[in-house]
């Protein structure tokens, strides 16, 4: 049995959501302390708090996904003319506000002791425009942009802040079950991928816990999509 | 005497900042009208009724810095566990709502037409890590994964958006006269260009020029930095 | 009438072909004079009797395209296990001999007055995967990345190296008048290109001619796609 | 004791150069059967000799570094307008067809089995432009634009081909032990990454593992720097 994370406590937020069950699942399998969390952490007060009941926290898994309302990636498609204030203000509040503050938070007791990773797990699609999808886009590329910044300031502490990003990887966010049990809608999405499916979470958990352990030792501020090829 | 703009109407906002200054200049010695816009633009209605009044726009400059109680650059460095949110909400409010707002309202009528260019002039920072501009370049990455995506939106209605990204050019928000005058933050900032020079606001102008006209007929989404080498 | 190369001499290779014909009709349209060389360029010392010859070179428009003997774009497509060491020596030789040794020979006499531009017309392919072109995009992949380093060391000596990569343009080296003609074909293209079109040659031949003359002067080694948004 | 590649037969090329030697202690302690081959791969037929003679490939390390001749890096420095054809063809030799042609072999019997990873170890430096490197630049940019195409054409064989690029990690090609010890070219080093300090063998041989292993399943041509932050 495999043991990669004994002894590491590991906070994981949107922990129901996005790619946080299988993360939760292959951590703990690690041998982890998972503290999966579910709060929304749209409160400006909240990422903050979280951390600071936390105690320790060697590993922060930063999935976010959301506005919970706007989903799955249909419902998200939306006209450059056409997308409202209020669409924008959801991403925005959902992507972009929690992880900066949990972020700050969570690294200031990592460059007090010297040490710790932080693994976002944000999206591959401001590599590769989607129709549709400007506003996330947008949102997501606000979030790669800081932790690129971020994790070359953390690294002299010690402190690995890297990025992986998803894409067609099932999960229960951007996809409902009606969706990945369309054959053609299934077949729309893999017409476009390199590796001819749909990736599974639990592949995108093992990049997450590469970057969580020994592989991310030297990456600073890293984005690495995974996408089964549809962006390198 | 040259008139690649003849009997075109430009919008060009922020035009007394960043590179508007330039860009209007140059757009008018090649025979453009210009709309030299000077407002904030921060005022959730302003882009659109800017749009509204601005009659035809054959081109849109979204030329956007700020804001500007945080400039010039040495302001807005900070540390990543040191960050406001206030610091985060002025950068959102300066660069994406006005970005996004104006680029919206701008679409609709050159859709409308089947035809039109928009060239924002955003950053390269996104490209490349600069610490202690960690808000900065979430605010700039928000802008560019925008772009990327309304670019492909666009380029079927025969619109053409793309964008320039400067990085190390003199202008009068990221940099003081003071700065410029000193000889050895001029030579701290050189050492990291290959040109080995600071570029000029004309240079990165002719740029903006070219996605305004012919150049840009099949890009779509492109971001293209003007930073001497520093980032390609 | 537009006269941006006026007195300026302009050696374009490979001229007859891929995006020679449109940049000599454009460049000579806009006052340069153009020394049209239509050789293969594949003899060692070519490159440089080719620069001896030319005279004074202000600008260096560095197009190849080949070899012929496996161009369309359907010839070229080979599996990972299949291609041969002739086909791979032919890509090489075609394309990488010939763009670094005229490089070299014109930046000779470009360092020494202090000025001058090279744009060289590559491919896009680098920056996607096009299945079936793995031996191709090498030879692509060679150029850019030489070019983005010579860019660099070319800037201090006030001379602009840089590149534009062509994807999904018409031209005559990798499709056919019959593929162009073929209503299946082209929409088979066009399905995977955001502007919904294939590009004109003339299209490219601007953009060239942007990176020939003023927008270039604060670039340095950069590669811009032109491939109405295929690749960012 | 951990035990990630139990079971599994790796190929490693150039093992005592480079990133071999701390790959094949790596790999060795996770337990895999690891053939460490030491020669040259400069003759047509070596590559598909050796697959031939190596049996069952699972994954196989395509580590190479060269040519002897021109390291460490104060050797491979060069001019734009005084490099030799000898030391282009000595990069070509010794990087790109010994690649291409192991890959070509290796995957033969990977596609037949309908499984495999092959983690090529190339470089981050087409990446980011050094001044001095434009034709080990374009050796190594053949090697990522043809692994990126490669990636997508395995990915449906259910074989996953990436690679990793170091930049600045300590190796015994790049570097002498004397430039290691010499606390002033340390330092010209150091202030060039954001980490602040050269990477070790072991940190990149740790990134390889994960992709010769799970993080790698979904994805595919994928170039994954290991750099300290020096590009990302």
């Amino acid at each position: 049995m495999s043991s990669r994370l004994d002894g590491r406590r590991v906070l994981v937020t949107h922990a129901h959501r996005y790619l946080g069950p299988p993360v939760v699942e292959l951590f703990r399998a690690e041998g982890a302390t998972v503290l999966a969390d579910e709060s929304e952490l749209t409160g400006p007060d909240e990422p903050e708090e979280l951390v600071a009941r936390s105690g320790r926290i060697d590993v922060l898994v930063a999935n976010l996904a959301g506005p919970p309302e706007a989903m799955p990636v249909t419902g998200m498609m939306v006209r450059p003319t056409e997308f409202t204030d209020e669409a924008v203000r959801g991403y925005i509040d959902a992507l972009v506000w929690p992880l900066l503050r949990i972020v700050r938070a969570t690294l200031a007791q990592m460059f007090e002791r010297g040490s710790g990773k932080i693994v976002a797990i944000t999206s591959a699609t401001p590599e590769r425009a989607i129709p549709g999808l400007s506003i996330y886009s947008a949102a997501r590329g606000a979030q790669n942009a800081f932790l690129q910044v971020v994790g070359a300031e953390a690294a002299p502490h010690n402190v690995q802040v890297n990025a992986i990003g998803p894409a067609h990887i099932e999960n229960n966010m951007y996809y409902t079950e009606d969706m990945l049990a369309d054959r053609s809608v299934r077949e729309s999405f893999e017409a476009d991928i390199p590796a001819g499916r749909l990736g599974k979470g639990h592949e995108a958990a093992e990049l997450a816990l590469a970057l969580a352990s020994g592989a991310s030792d030297f990456l600073a501020g890293q984005l690495i999509p995974v996408s089964g090829g549809w962006t390198t």
